[in-house]
């Protein structure tokens, strides 16, 4: 490979370019051979795996526990919820044969589960003392996508989704809003990415829920991502599917059901994020490699400089920080630097043999100032965790930095449309639906989310002037 | 719920209603409304979560990564490997329909996925630099099945299935016996089975496969249950999808390539190896809990009764034991204690005023001798993990006297047929897939494997009276 092959375009010159470059140069994914599918490759899966133990911990902390739902759902249940049905039914793939016959019921590939998980809870659900139920899994699901790309928009995805049912309203809100925050929480706190956690406003709810919550980040062409979703879905599937319990009085009653989801996409947000024009920045913490040392072994030390380099390496990985050696013999050092640059590793080490006899290794961070320094060997593996540490706090800075930056407060309709063309606008807006189409039809931007943390605001709607909804402003933005 | 719908039928009476009845009152799995569908419960999904957090470390340790394929194929990939269509196209399901249109070309839902890595590893493979490449996925898959059972035979099921590529036959070959290694240790050391590991003969191979290795089991019902199996594919899907290399004296050349996979099938093996008539004995390794404090409030101690449970089981949870409170004030004592032995757990601790008293807890081991002591309270988190480390080994001491006591070697074809009634019988054969034919049209038995660790044993074909083959004996036996 030339290193022709791993130049990518420049962002300014064509992000979406860009990015379709980024995550396949770089390893993460490819496509697969039936159309809009994807190949998670080791890298990318990687990544996703470090986020998943980290989720599957603070969902297990939330009470729920793992199980797993048949991945069939007979077609007829689809038609039980009339809007879910809605939303759902353009996306859905259809098996009609199976063991060499035709089915008498087509069955439908789960786009989500709240139709198998409602049934299954309508047998499992008989007193007020089954209650919470919480219960959550890791899974494919297919949606039909007429514009796939790759980790954003896929036919098939990974996700994890998690479904409850409460006795009251109150706890079933509430879980949507604790869900909201170990999103919101994992998305900092991991990736990096100072998400946005807000409310749908109601035509861009999940198609059966009463309250939709969203975390959205902002990718570095200013756009929205949808990065993880939360749903109080009322008594809708209850009623849909016969959940009910006897209540302490003995009587009937319809439980409140949630469910939430967040998926592969963000190792997407991650690339949209963090990227610059050398290729992915991965945050430490989800970095399948936190560390690459790139021995040079050039010369008559070629050995000495081999082994000294593996046994950094264990003494690295000793203390816990995700190391490899790029021992590759057939590269030079200058390749091997600017393919770990495009595969976005935290920080680079490299050992030559004068570096050797100083004691010293040459350490690159992938971002910031002060990027190259030498440093102790005898010391690295003390130092570096603390290095990474302050890597993880700079890229979230920086990213807040970015989203700060091209999140502007808009009080007139041609700052709005200017606005949305390179980020966020806050705006305030009359919640109509048909207002809403029509600042999509002109400015291609939709209200991402109402801000959980938004600033008390009211006045006029600032695409038709009539009176303002919501008691704050909104975020519009193109969007993912 | 009354103590009658816990009861189970005893297993001598009819094993396989006592199968049916013990996974589905212990919560383990449930049916799915689709035809063939499996729900795995928390309490079964925790038993695959355990075996897999173990497996999947071990396969990491072989050097493979994790990665993931997606999870619609094209039909016509199937029809490449002669051998491997004619295998799986009675079970294909089949996506014809998506986005609300038929599709161009139907998509197959992975059977196994072969064909589809295949495909990508003829991308990513050019060089011999690129070998050995090994990858590994967590998935679902869909075999269309006409007599389903849960958990050992469902149309969806979860497994691993990892796929390698080597540039050498001979180490295609050794990744096959160290894959089939790690099964053994995993349901030896995980889930207290003595499987043997051995090779299948040609006509129980895996379609496309040159060689199979199988890890088998013994139920308690003297049936075997293939648990995982390995296979060398030699070079046909290397053929099929063009996966070739350029060697160090640049020729070009067809990789060698294995596949193996365990699937939740094993935390079927689980259930009827270890069973008994109260219901499941688990593993202390595989026991969701492996210890369950049954507080006995009633009285006017309640409370204290309560708080000391409760005390407890934090000390033995950060003693690393998986431990659990049963304080469901609805039901009584005696009821949880049933209710508990049909779950399986490892160990019960009654805890009632008296016992506070004295400082101790009632100590009851679900199997064994001196199944119920007094333990003193204090000493419970230093003493239990020695407790279950013993009975997880007499677990194993248990199901290979069962095994060793129930596997014959025979002769004769009188002692063969009788034999394969109520165990395995260790026989000659002469190797003919006819024969095997005949052996199963007669008595229903098939030749499980040729058993890695036999003996050398040559003479006559226990059935056809030919000269036998493979230099040793074979296990036979009824199988699920």
């Amino acid at each position: 490979m030339g290193r022709n092959e791993r130049g990518v375009t420049r962002q300014e010159d064509d992000f979406s370019a860009w990015y379709n470059e980024v995550v396949a140069k770089a390893g993460l994914v490819d496509r697969g051979p039936a159309k809009g599918t994807m190949v998670i490759r080791p890298y990318g899966y990687r990544i996703w795996e470090l986020l998943q133990a980290e989720l599957d911990g603070m969902i297990k902390e939330l009470g729920h526990e793992n199980a797993y739902f048949p991945m069939l759902i007979p077609e007829s249940y689809f038609n039980r919820e009339a809007e879910h049905v809605e939303g759902f039914n353009p996306e859905l793939a259809v098996v009609t044969h199976a063991g060499g016959k035709e089915l008498a019921e087509p069955l439908v590939i789960r786009p989500t589960s709240e139709t198998v998980i409602g049934d299954m809870m309508a047998k499992w659900i008989t007193s007020h003392r089954d209650l919470p139920l919480r219960l959550n899994q890791w899974a494919n699901v297919v949606r039909w996508e007429l514009r796939p790309r790759m980790l954003l928009r896929t036919t098939e995805f990974l996700w994890q989704e998690a479904h409850s049912a409460h006795a009251e309203k109150s706890d079933a809100l509430r879980e949507t809003l604790l869900a909201l925050d170990i999103y919101t929480t994992l998305a900092r706190d991991m990736a990096a990415i100072p998400v946005v956690p807000g409310e749908k406003t109601a035509g861009e709810r999940f198609a059966g829920a009463l309250n939709t919550y969203t975390i959205e980040a902002m990718m570095r062409d200013g756009k929205a991502l949808q990065s993880g979703t939360t749903h109080y879905l009322g008594d809708n599937f209850a009623r849909a599917f016969d959940i009910r319990y006897t209540t302490a009085e003995e009587q009937q009653a319809f439980v409140h059901t949630t469910s939430f989801g967040l998926s592969t996409r963000m190792v997407g947000a991650i690339v949209m994020v963090h990227g610059d024009d050398k290729g992915l920045v991965l945050p430490p913490r989800v970095a399948p490699y936190q560390v690459v040392i790139v021995p040079i072994t050039s010369g008559n030390k070629a050995s000495e400089v081999e082994h000294a380099a593996a046994d950094l390496a264990r003494r690295l990985q000793a203390a816990g920080v995700r190391t490899h050696v790029d021992a590759r013999p057939q590269l030079t050092p200058g390749w091997k630097y600017n393919d770990w640059e495009l595969r976005g590793v935290p920080i680079r080490l490299e050992l030559g043999p004068r570096d050797l006899e100083a004691g010293t290794t040459v350490m690159v961070r992938r971002i910031g100032e002060k990027a190259k320094q030498p440093i102790s060997i005898a010391a690295a593996p003390t130092e570096i965790p603390g290095v990474l540490d302050e890597f993880q706090r700079d890229m979230l800075k920086r990213a807040t930095q970015f989203r700060d930056d091209h999140t502007t407060l808009v009080d007139n309709w041609d700052a709005f449309a200017m606005t949305v063309t390179t980020g966020w606008a806050l705006a305030l807006h009359c919640g109509n639906p048909q207002c809403e189409d029509d600042i999509k039809a002109e400015t291609a931007a939709t209200p991402r989310c109402i801000p959980q943390q938004g600033a008390p605001a009211t006045g006029r709607c600032i695409r038709c002037d009539a009176p303002s909804a919501y008691d704050k402003r909104v975020i519009f933005a193109r969007a993912y």
